[in-house]
């Protein structure tokens, strides 16, 4: 049985890409023609603010269906609060102020009236000015104070889906934007153990949802003094490692001790009788994942949707040449697609989109492969007498067709999703896990980190396993390199050590690496 | 077999209510207090914006599940667009502009400095103010005038889950608030045809979802002209009827016409090979449901929650009087909450929570009774022994407590919440036709309406079903009793006739009301 051949074979069996530049042509440029190819998002006319096409906005969608199943099994409800800030509250706690200040939207007019000119301008000021949140601490830390009275009302266990800003002025789609999505946890304990266990479990789902729905390999740890949340008595993190060695900051988790309890007054009656004030912790992750998920699985042919959340699971293209195939194949293809959104992957339907428009077929092949789509199933009239259908995985680096009975394929679309899966995380897992490199001087240091880490091409960069102190010295070495202190890695082992650069005895080694 | 007894009977069998003011004694009030007592919503120290609370919130993500799935299934798509918009954008269409000006949130500024009182002012000025979307036709239109080459474009069906801003100077929870969240689809069509029918498909689809998942029965119709959204050509709502007799406008569907298209530039090359403008429309629906939600269904002992919107379907009690039947009960509610668990209702799945505080049982009962738990299911010692369990569903007035046989309800459990679903929208659906009153005279219209709908008990009203121009002499006379034309309905008899006020001939009855 012969597969359809209508379409090209994809390029990648050639020496052409379909992105250009590659990843290892230019990788910057590299990341921007994926989100463009793939349809992904583009830059709006608002400076820094991003629109999220259909198909970026179908991968959030999954993201936060996924997690937000993880919050509520861990016991956290959805609420919304406002998205005006008034300044008298930022101001209550000066670390966090000092950390937002610079950067915020500021709303000073409650009106427009035409001016002289026949333009618009700004009428009837404020008599406080507001900001648009870049971050919720403040303004659910007022709720807070008035919901606990008693330990009787503790935990509080919050989660928040929303938009926030923050006035950046170097963006970049996904990864930095003024406005982006997000999840912002936020929650009051009567101790400081609960509130600490709060915080790495939250850490814990995080480094789970990453690894299992996203395949997206990360290394848990806690941030230095230095990097910490604005605010934060601790801050915990997952890093993951992008394809040019670079980190993405995927996901952050900080316990708050009463540092905001107290600032706002979140306070209760004990169960010694006694009035104290709460420990709160706050944790988040944002459409920035979208940009890790790229940088961890699109190649030089375009996107690469991890099965688990992929907005459309598998996409069938009918072939038809002549017109008095039409009605074979296009019967045989609403059949198809009926038994497999009839089965189930992970608990949720398959999905599945028929593109029957009459664009060239190779077009629409490449459309979807550059997509990320994980399985592309052609149906012409010779698989549906054969009775199989030609299938693609997006994984498969050589991009080959394959053949298959077509009962099998649909016995079996569940697995081969799984193995998808499996694969990309595989693959991202090896690149990690070969790219982390223990360091013991700090000539090796600068024998690893030999640029700035601004130029186009970074590919042969990683992460660096060294004790490194968080003094000034040591903070000034790695900045000439753009390189920061990226976590203590949570499961590294506790070895003493003396600091690459000032000497200084450290316990543990660290993870050094630019970063995004 | 007895019902176990810890708790009082629900205050309904008694003279005194739960909610103070009762309906009858002053129906605003009792709204008011209606949602704080089932723990909806609160005012937030942001003026006119509110915190939707968990039970509140947990509302509305049923309500967005069910949409979504209605709007995926109609062929659109989700996307996010930016929350700030360019003056110039909103400028660019008269009445659009018209039609929010007086009522946005202006950003001016991007960063905040310390003032020499220490006190954090607005720095660095931005060069053109954004304002915070009230509603997104303007900045969506300038992505689609990007996305729309060809007719082979079209349709574009867009949707977005969003917070929106109008600075409303009086504001009532869920109804009118200055932050609210909602949805706004956004389509692209060749025709005006195509965009007719999509704007008349959504007003089907706003329609079903109100009376299938909300039990709100709703009256389709068409705006008159001075009701139109500000740039539309034409308006299409579902006006719902509240509990005091006044109309809700619940949802809105637009046909914007060329108005957008020809103000963004949005052109297309068509399949005469002529540049043509898009036919564009929008439609949306907001949290202000939440409100058309507790206004059909709740009474005077709190909140009614119909089971397809319930965050929590079922919630059990355990009943343990004495230490040593904590075991017995505990694991004999584990079991029942799992079995119920493994239901479905509606294709999804039936959510339980089991409350086992320790705090009085007479509390507890109440607490879910006045939040509208659809079913409460109370389990003891005795219970157990007997195989029962004792249920109370929210829709009886009586309240009464009825032992059904364990297995019986298990089985039965996804039966019992639709029925609950129907009796909510037949009694709202016998409430809303019997107050709908034919008037043929001026004199009969201001009997019907005595007084101007702003005292506190106003529940003898209802709509009124007349011929009545939209002429300025017309509308004056609604004015002075707070009456607008709500709308026009779409399957009303086209039945001439001369309008009440001012004898000009009309083509149909349109419904009169006071509105929220």
């Amino acid at each position: 049985m012969q597969p359809s051949k209508t379409q090209q074979k994809p390029a990648s069996q050639g020496p052409k890409k379909a992105i250009s530049p590659t990843r290892d042509e230019n990788y910057p440029e590299w990341y921007q023609a994926v989100v463009r190819a793939a349809d992904l998002a583009e830059n709006s006319d608002v400076r820094g603010c991003m629109v999220i096409k259909p198909w970026g906005y179908g991968i959030w969608e999954k993201i936060e269906r996924d997690l937000d199943f993880r919050f509520k099994e861990t016991g956290h409800k959805n609420a919304y609060f406002p998205l005006l800030i008034p300044l008298s509250f930022l101001q209550k706690e000066a670390e966090h102020v000092a950390g937002f200040a610079k950067e915020c939207a500021v709303v000073t007019h409650r009106r427009l009236v035409a001016g002289p000119d026949g333009k618009l301008m700004p009428a009837n000021p404020l008599e406080e000015p507001f900001i648009i949140r870049p971050t919720s601490e403040t303004i659910i830390g007022a709720s807070f104070a008035k919901w606990v009275q008693s330990y009787r009302d503790l935990p509080i266990l919050i989660n928040q889906w929303a938009n926030v800003m923050r006035w950046e002025m170097r963006t970049r789609l996904f990864l930095r934007t003024a406005e982006f999505l997000w999840q912002e946890g936020h929650t009051c304990h009567e101790t400081l153990e609960d509130a600490v266990s709060e915080t790495k479990q939250m850490l814990q789902v995080y480094a789970s949802f990453a690894e299992e729905v996203l395949a997206m390999p990360v290394i848990q740890g806690e941030k230095t003094a230095g990097e910490r949340f604005p605010g934060a008595v601790n801050t915990y993190c997952i890093e993951a490692m992008m394809q040019d060695g670079k980190a993405l900051q995927a996901g952050t988790s900080h316990f708050l001790g009463q540092n905001f309890s107290k600032a706002q007054g979140i306070k209760f009656l004990g169960r010694d009788g006694k009035e104290s004030f709460v420990w709160t912790t706050s944790w988040g992750v944002s459409t920035r994942l979208i940009g890790g998920v790229i940088m961890t699985h699109a190649d030089d042919d375009g996107m690469v949707v991890p099965p688990r959340v992929a907005p459309i699971h598998v996409v069938i293209l009918p072939i038809v040449r002549k017109e008095e195939d039409r009605e074979k194949v296009m019967s045989a293809v609403a059949d198809l697609s009926k038994q497999i959104r009839a089965k189930r992957f992970f608990d949720e339907r398959i999905d599945v989109e028929v593109d029957a428009k009459d664009t060239g077929g190779g077009d629409k092949f490449w459309g979807h492969f550059k997509k990320g789509v994980p399985l592309i199933v052609e149906v012409g009239p010779r698989d549906v007498d054969g009775g199989v259908v030609c299938v693609t995985r997006r994984d498969d680096l050589a991009g080959k067709r394959k053949s298959i009975p077509r009962a099998e394929f649909i016995s079996g679309v569940d697995g081969i999703l799984a193995d998808i899966q499996k694969v990309l995380f595989d693959r991202a897992k090896k690149r990690m896990d070969s790219s982390i490199i223990q360091v013991n001087s700090e000539k090796e240091f600068n024998d690893v980190f030999t640029s700035d880490g601004e130029g186009g091409n970074a590919m042969s960069r990683g992460f660096v396993l060294a004790h490194c102190s968080d003094s000034p010295a040591a903070v000034e070495k790695l900045a000439a390199k753009k390189v920061t202190i990226r976590c203590i890695p949570i499961d590294g082992p506790a070895e003493k050590g003396k600091c690459i650069f000032t000497g200084q005895e450290t316990s543990k080694r660290v993870i050094l690496a630019q970063s995004y």
